[in-house]
């Protein structure tokens, strides 16, 4: 099928099969996440004690390991979470969020690839270079702009972990090690409001929940999720307060239609 | 008094009272459940330390414990200050959020009822069946639609334990053991977006702060919220985010007049 | 400079250094005060594990302690921040929320003054009155309407304790110990939305990582945070969701002319 006509295809998918997304996610955008989950059409849980994590994925589509906000405690739950997702083949995304900001974060984003199999990881031009053992710059959890190559980045990590990755920003470079792609969807505006790097993220988890290729799937969240903030910025004239507002009704929106006309995506 | 004015008295003695609503709850709805308290007229307190709780819930008109994002250090909290409101005749108000979806949380409901007296017990259809000794099938904290009679589950639930329970959904169902309520306000919207089961708990907990007949209580905040849903989706067109910011809005516009015009209860 | 000019200028100088607002506080307000922070044109960033909170303040402009949903293990957290923080001369910033409500916050909110040189404290009149040494009433986090006169109570901590205080209500006072100043802006609706408290914290963060004068920093805070609830009460006609869509557009479309033409400030 043809790429845009997949995307369209998978979008539907999420609609019809509503698949779980549980997320061991930050405080800071669990409600967000939880809310752009739900406009897209999947079904949103957020549970993280070690306790219950194992039992609560074996229901769900894809699980979404996010780094904000993050202690020991929850290191070890995401760990046990994700070794019960690989078993069960359900497939893991991680956000390394703040990966070069602290030793914690760094160490947490190697632990896990390390001890769990990451189908997709996403991040900024910051944490994927330091995932990759590159040095870059990043002030708390933004990207500050560094020498890297895009492109080179995330097929060398892609490549060396065999996983799927994601670097985000003005454009969204996407390499699964041999095809990379380039995404040229989103708004300014995204990054005006907090958390929408982790909605992204659980955009790519709602379309890999519905399509085993995951570089396919992790294209289509990003172009789903970066049209929605295109919608968004047209309806609220550089306010963030409304922008926020108007992300989820633009991702609830979101036809197969407004796919196929205007995804754009480059494919090398 | 008749019911429906009794619900708009509430209503009223909420805004005069603004009792303080003390939750112990998931991190998903912390703001959302606060805004809902303030938007009904009443003051939230958000506060989950076993060294203040039993302190904090000294101040508070009702206890709401709810169990989304539970850690079993949340649950200890939650039986020290459900002993304590129980001490103070403060009604306490359970949402067992993912009941039946893993060990934990069905445990941790069992032990809530069983080492609080619950005054009040909200939750959706499978969550309530759990706590009814029924099997029920749950994804994440979403009911999947099954065989059982809501009215025959919280009659049998309610008269077991000697509280009031409430089923939302479609149709909300209330018992008390020997009385059951219908009530057929609300909208599919609510279920659109999340937390708003939670924020339907607020809502009781609000009311059965100023009114000592639980069983009209917790109509009342089901019809006050039902109403409120009603209200905002009207103003909003089928957009989540718009309708989230709507709800607050008519929470906070409810008028005694729409209760006695509006309200659609049923008593049995 | 004089002192209109001054605040519009630091609001400039915010958004060209973007300073990084590190905040370890609770779990209500995470993502607004993070939004807030971003509307102001600062960066946030939320981490409170102690294995990180000492590596993450050294790449901040100002570290923001916040004590709403307080645990043992985030106060730890909160000193050693706030020492790492003095021994690099970032300003630190307390938010000793609900202070007075419980043992737990007061002996906290205590032990941040004696152990972290705290340059600026923001709270309601009782949580300040309480710090001051004072009794007063609050219920929760919500201070009742007491004796204490604002003026003397913030002089006397300021001038006991070396640090600029501030007391945020219907007029917001400012004191260093010798001048006192009144701010006039702000608005009514402010207390219909939570966590609005939270955002005015986070706005004198911002203003005291550009202005060495911690004085002049928090009225610069206070006044822009005022402005921007006025501005967003007068296009949302008393409906509080809506405010609070508003609220952030305004503080993100906030003018140095909007400062300079109607700042309110008197100082003795």
């Amino acid at each position: 099928m043809e790429l845009h006509k997949q995307i369209a295809n998978d979008l539907g998918e999420i609609r019809r099969k509503k698949p779980l997304l549980h997320h061991i996610t930050n405080f800071v955008v669990m409600n967000e996440t939880a809310n752009a989950t739900l406009c897209l059409g999947a079904l949103p849980v957020m549970s993280h004690a070690k306790e219950e994590v194992e039992e609560m994925v074996r229901a769900s589509g894809a699980l979404v390991l996010n780094i904000g906000t993050l202690t020991p405690e929850l290191i070890d739950s995401m760990v046990l979470a994700g070794k019960k997702a690989n078993e069960l083949s359900i497939p893991v995304i991680l956000d390394p969020v703040g990966a070069g900001a602290t030793m914690l974060r760094t160490e947490a984003s190697y632990r896990l690839l390390n001890d769990v199999k990451i189908d997709v990881v996403r991040g900024n031009s910051a944490e994927i270079s330091i995932l990759a053992g590159q040095s870059a710059e990043i002030r708390g959890v933004e990207a500050i702009s560094n020498q890297t190559d895009p492109k080179s980045i995330t097929q060398k990590l892609a490549k060396e972990r065999g996983m799927v990755v994601a670097i985000t920003g003005r454009e969204d470079v996407i390499s699964d090690g041999s095809k990379t792609a380039l995404v040229q969807n989103g708004h300014a505006m995204l990054s005006a409001i907090t958390g929408t790097g982790c909605m992204a993220t659980t955009a790519i988890a709602a379309f890999v929940a519905v399509n085993k290729d995951r570089f396919q799937g992790t294209i289509g969240g990003l172009v789903a999720f970066g049209l929605a903030g295109e919608k968004a910025a047209k309806a609220s004239k550089g306010l963030p307060g409304t922008f926020h507002t108007k992300l989820y009704d633009a991702l609830s929106q979101l036809q197969a239609s407004d796919i196929i006309t205007s995804a754009k995506v480059r494919i090398y």
